[in-house]
């Protein structure tokens, strides 16, 4: 079976369980001891020398970021509406990667990392910074809309989504409110309602929820 | 003719002319007038929501981020050496394309650009972390190198190599020296001497090239 060493409170291992999830992967959350530093331990470093959580480990392969473990098992286990095949499709969502890989990653995430776990940095900077990707992406997600439904890639949900999703729905814990971007709103309850799925402590859930 | 929106002294940039001039696809560069902050323009930011360059133009086609185009152009112009199908060469690139994306644009490329472009932000702070960056760079080639050749993922060239190496070969313009790191030096030397390779302005090219 799957093992994803992580933590509960980490978006980024959410991510990984998100898609396991919508894909019914079975698996088993290994639990990293963060505060005692396992994941700057020998052991943990030969998994991923970066020394970040989420590692996932299916049998002997072992992937390390969580961008890279969304593409692992969405063509791993055949899921290719979640990661199309085709040169633009792929590219596309693979600049949103990278938006989920820095920009979400060094603003959110990190304003949500010095409130919640006491990390260094300059909370205003990252709060300020924040607002103009999120700005970015409520733009983006407008000129997207079609059928009423928008996604990041195209007119269906992708990695891109999932990605990008976690810190951005827990912008909250980093002191950054979402009030005045509806498209992001709308997306959110979007992803909210997909099959399978599930939730993390913290994040608001709200979505009208499909019965 | 595949359209190519960006400057000759950007790392990005060159790493699209890069892969391109390996797979020998026609391109025009267009410059973008940076000090004027064309980059940032309302025709620019239509092109790329993030206002960065590189952009590629290809037909109706556009794609930002130089992670993203270098998986389109290996996907489009069927190079699928530089960019496997499998699920476990996919994943494992796509984690050095995170890291060229995130610790290394963000301690490297930006070193070099407060030297070079007089960009604001501590030195120091991306220095020292620049050495971190390069000693697990330099530690994973170690690892990787089989029949005495060594790259990031497997045991020939990728996209991988072709989106990191820009900024590690530049390191010096950020004044951060790659003394010691000799994984690092003969996987540069490598590149070098890939059939196609193009060098970039302030890039020192010292290969043995093959005749």
């Amino acid at each position: 079976m799957i093992k994803l060493y992580g933590i509960d409170v980490s978006g980024n291992t959410y991510k990984a369980r998100l898609l396991m999830n919508i894909l019914n992967i079975e698996y088993q959350q290994i639990p990293v001891d963060m505060q005692n530093q396992a994941h700057k331990s020998p052991f943990f470093l030969k998994l991923n020398p970066r020394g970040e959580i989420p590692v996932l480990v299916d049998e002997k392969t072992v992937i390390w970021d969580s961008q890279a473990i969304l593409i692992y098992l969405a063509r791993k286990y055949n899921a290719e509406s979640w990661h199309p095949d085709n040169a633009i499709e792929m590219a596309k969502i693979s600049q949103w990667l990278s938006v989920a890989n820095n920009e979400i990653a060094n603003t959110l995430a990190k304003a949500r990392a010095i409130i919640k776990f006491s990390y260094s940095g300059c909370l205003e900077d990252h709060q300020e910074q924040a607002k103009g990707v999120l700005a970015m992406i409520n733009q983006h997600l407008e000129n997207q809309q079609t059928n009423s439904l928008n996604w990041l890639v195209g007119d269906k949900p992708s990695i891109a989504d999932l990605a990008c999703y976690p810190y951005i729905a827990l912008s909250h814990e980093g002191g950054i409110s979402l009030e005045g971007y509806t498209a992001i709103h709308k997306w959110i309850e979007q992803v909210q309602n997909l099959q399978g799925y599930i939730n993390m402590p913290g994040l608001p859930f709200s979505a009208r929820q499909q019965s």
